[in-house]
């Protein structure tokens, strides 16, 4: 089948999809490419699918084939894909796990989706966003998380709720400060959470005070600090080579 | 002084900076924001200032006003800043230090950007840009290195060429491959080249049969890969704690 009308309601309904409303109304979203459709169907989250008409692929999956006119409405990247699939969000479960990394605020899609793709390759359990962390289903997050985002529990809660909760049960509160700090590689614990914060501000003060101890990546002086996506993954590979 | 005319000879003259063409041409750019433009005067890269008429700022370095209008028009970000430096480039150098970095053809500015950040807090010395690297003066580079790119040095160079002179001069040459690969953390060496590639296509071939030794971050199997600016960050890390 070929759909060639922008008024078909499917199309409609997905091209709706671009919005943050509606994608949390209707607990889906949009993905594009084969590598990421490909990771979407292998965890069962792909519902939907569209290729573009004489593209040569072969997928294992029901697909319609779209015009590239739908293709470039669908699509947020400068290059049409070849494929776009819709994915289910899936249902927010409980923190699982002894690994936990918090996320205080993430602004930047990119630094979002490198981190959660570190975190998979780095063993978290689960990574709890706060409520103002940019959104995980904008399209730019979901394509820097190469497709790790469907492999892994996220939840989005209240930060400071859930410090609480994991200090009663006995989690390690790390939070990342030169000062008074200790050295990452020094550090030995299997059940923990990490916070990072937001890219200009940091970590909440607040929540600092929850800290437990603080960590710190050994680095030239000259260099005041480094990205958040890179410093959340050098602590998470020091802390899953215990 | 206030310009408050976009045809002033001045405004006009930068604003071409915008364009690869002219940045090349001219040697000079622009770069926006308190942050680094503090940091290039510290580097005495800074040439001319701009400053948004009323905006509270005081700078020691002789500036002139502009109106909103023209920084927007300078500006390439979607808030205006109040602030627009133009600098110099540096001019280029010789490959200097034990510590290298090889950039095989780099395209995400962002990834280019947050690597020069790492490459200072780890104690690179010298980074080498292939040829068809992104320009190290586009705008979101110079974003990404909050102003780490004015403290080290760079050159862009054929990388095959390169990799031969070094050679000559017995830098252990490394590159990244898991099949016969050693644990990034079982290696010393004071003296080495690293090469990282492409986001796409990874490392050319004819480059990586030039290695000496391939290296590795162990991680979870199911993650196939880091992103090039967080793996390029673990490697000179550990490189870096030798």
């Amino acid at each position: 089948m070929l759909i060639t009308s922008l008024e078909n309601q499917k199309i409609k309904k997905y091209l709706k999809l671009k919005n943050k409303k509606y994608r949390d109304l209707d607990k889906l979203y949009l993905i594009e490419g084969y590598h990421l459709v490909k990771e979407a169907l292998d965890s069962n989250l792909l519902i939907d699918l569209f290729i573009l008409e004489n593209a040569n692929i072969n997928f294992n999956f029901p697909y319609t084939f779209v015009t590239k006119e739908i293709m470039k409405k669908l699509s947020s990247l400068e290059t049409i894909p070849d494929i776009i699939g819709v994915c289910k969000m899936k249902d927010e479960e409980k923190i699982r796990g002894n690994k936990i990394l918090l996320l205080d605020d993430i602004q930047d899609p990119g630094n979002l989706g490198t981190i959660i793709r570190s975190s998979l390759a780095f063993n978290i359990d689960t990574i709890v966003l706060s409520l103002k962390t940019v959104d995980l289903y904008n399209e730019k997050v979901i394509r820097s998380t190469q497709g790790m985002l469907f492999k892994i529990n996220i939840l989005r809660k209240d930060l400071k709720e859930v410090i609480s909760d994991l200090k009663k049960n006995d989690y390690l509160i790390l939070g990342t400060n030169v000062i008074n700090g200790e050295d990452v590689r020094s550090i030995k614990t299997d059940k923990f959470a990490l916070i990072m914060g937001n890219e200009g501000k940091g970590v909440d003060l607040e929540l600092q005070e929850l800290c437990d101890k603080n960590l710190y990546i050994q680095m030239n002086k000259d260099c005041e600090s480094l990205n958040v996506s890179v410093a959340t993954s050098i602590l998470l590979y020091e802390l899953s080579r215990k």
